[in-house]
């Protein structure tokens, strides 16, 4: 594959070690590949992935790392055979920038499964050079054409960023799973991911439940559509809705017991994880006996992606933000682990390219 | 509800501490209600659950405790109401032997999950009189005529007793998870359950496999039909069938980390646990965000456990069994602990009876 052999040098924030906090770096994007789209970026959400690499939370992070992984953008240039794109166009790049798209799960367009495994958008591994790839914290990146999602008019590029990640990450299954009209559908946890789960279900037709250690989110919960709130730490109201869902949503991001949850569940219903990537607590097998089923599901594939953006904007479904600017983005954490944050932060990046 | 007075005393073998082995011991059964049948045993097959229960592993047990849920009998009489079964039917009670037979989990045909509790054929709680059910290691036993079974002509009681436990707690999950011609099975574990699921699976036309800790079942398996065997310590083999099964039934029945039969799924694949009632060591949760099942299952209803009779019947699906005498049933629970028998005792009752 030919490369032009022009690079890019790239204003970028990103941290060098776990206590490094985040700031300004210089990078390099590569010269256009044939098949390769070259975006400046106009907006990049924050994910609480975001962090947990930044600070090495999970311990495989390769420093210096450039995280943001919900990216939007205009199209600055193409290479020589992309035809599905054009200077000028509004775009998007989630939490995949390749993948080997010839494996069974690419096949099933299920490239987050990819067989070889799918190219992170940061900290991920260039299929062709073996570079590290650096993700949206940056004025422009390079990325794979068919991986390059198109943003509907309809929908503004500040609220389109946290769709690629937070918004994909719980559409998808509850697509999977089927939820529509009549559906019993709860949500537990209320951050980015959370608060899209409660918007989509409500879009769906589903009636829906956020459930919360607190009382102190129940205002929240009804302001984003929710039909009923329900407090975990209340036994008996949890026991009043024992068997009650078919599906529960799952977005919280740290390490908890999910019996609860599964004690919820109807008969066939369904706990399905997308928030927590850490070992769970040792689970009886007893109340799975009852035919309640524990699953989990990560982003989606790059056509359910683009179903969703399209989606979103025909029944503007939209995230809530908070704009900030890339300088803010170590208090931005800090609150984020707070979770004070009504209920994603985007960064303006325009403003840090100085467009 | 009218009782009849006359109530039958009846020769039973049960435990009367966790490590008093079992004896002889008297019981009574009640007099026949309307919709009660009497039914001499004639047969009953040796599951786990007795052990366990006969030991108090599971911390639960009241004592006296008379077990046995695989019976197989001739009916003696029937109450006034009673116009389903008569006198020398050939019939048959598994788990369960009451239920309330009104809330929305028995409407569907899953007595085993009946809202206010199934009562269990040993150990239950009688629903009118609250006395403590006692089992099938007994001459006879009255059960409400809703949960007794047709034993289907071309059916053997000795082989229709295992197919009440054994078999409808590995026949109903294959239903559910639509095993069919081209399904590829894993089955974990090769004893009571795991011979049934194997036979079951293959007469559905899946493809099956049998998943051992080592080679030394590898000719039992083909034996009983599989057309695969997979030694689960042998990581290269274990690896190169990675993301390959569509449903891992695993009736293991110790506690044990499902972890590597997660591994076994394909994308939306389903690992249903049948044979383990313990907590499971922690799991990660990242193996469930690669869109993998796990669940569990137990039993069947009234209905779906009838169906499976028939369907052994037709299709000569039976188990692979060891006679015993009543008398030899702690040697027999010695051996079982020891994985030493193919596949299943059964109890010779009506030697117990003198018949």
């Amino acid at each position: 594959m030919a490369t032009q052999t022009n690079e890019y040098p790239t204003k970028a924030y990103g941290a060098t070690a776990p206590d490094s906090g985040l700031a300004p770096m210089d990078i390099t994007r590569r010269g256009l590949r044939d098949d390769d789209v070259l975006i400046d970026i106009s907006h990049c959400g924050i994910c609480h992935s975001d962090l947990h690499t930044a600070r090495n939370d999970w311990g495989r992070t390769t420093y210096p790392v450039v995280p943001g992984h919900e990216i939007v953008g205009t199209v600055a240039a193409v290479g020589d055979a992309v035809s599905r794109h054009k200077v000028g166009d509004r775009v998007a790049i989630g939490c995949m920038v390749d993948s080997c798209k010839q494996c069974a799960h690419c096949e099933m367009d299920l490239e987050q499964y990819c067989k070889q495994g799918m190219v992170g958008t940061y900290g991920g591994r260039d299929r062709h050079d073996g570079s590290t790839t650096h993700g949206g914290y940056s004025e422009r990146i390079v990325c794979r054409d068919e991986f390059v999602l198109k943003v509907p008019d309809a929908l503004s590029s500040e609220h389109a960023a946290p769709l690629l990640c937070a918004g994909i990450t719980t559409y998808s299954p509850l697509r999977q799973w089927n939820v529509g009209p009549g559906s019993k559908v709860a949500v537990a946890g209320l951050g980015g991911l959370g608060h899209m789960g409660v918007k989509f279900a409500v879009a769906m037709g589903a009636e829906v439940t956020v459930l919360s250690r607190s009382e102190s989110k129940r205002q929240d919960a009804m302001d984003l559509g929710a039909h009923d709130f329900l407090i975990t730490t209340d036994r008996e109201a949890m026991k009043a809705k024992t068997g009650y869902f078919d599906l529960v949503l799952n977005t919280v991001p740290v390490r908890h017991d999910v019996t609860p949850y599964l004690h919820l569940l109807r008969i066939d219903g369904a706990q399905v994880l997308v928030g927590v990537i850490d070992k769970l607590p040792e689970l009886h097998s007893g109340i799975l006996l009852g035919r309640k089923i524990l699953s989990g599901s990560g982003i989606g594939g790059i056509a359910e992606t683009q179903d969703m953006l399209d989606l979103c904007a025909e029944k503007a479904i939209v995230p809530e933000i908070e704009m900030i600017r890339m300088e803010e983005v170590n208090t931005a954490y800090d609150r984020m682990e707070a979770s004070d944050v009504k209920y994603r932060f985007v960064i303006d990046m325009g403003a840090f390219r100085g467009a």
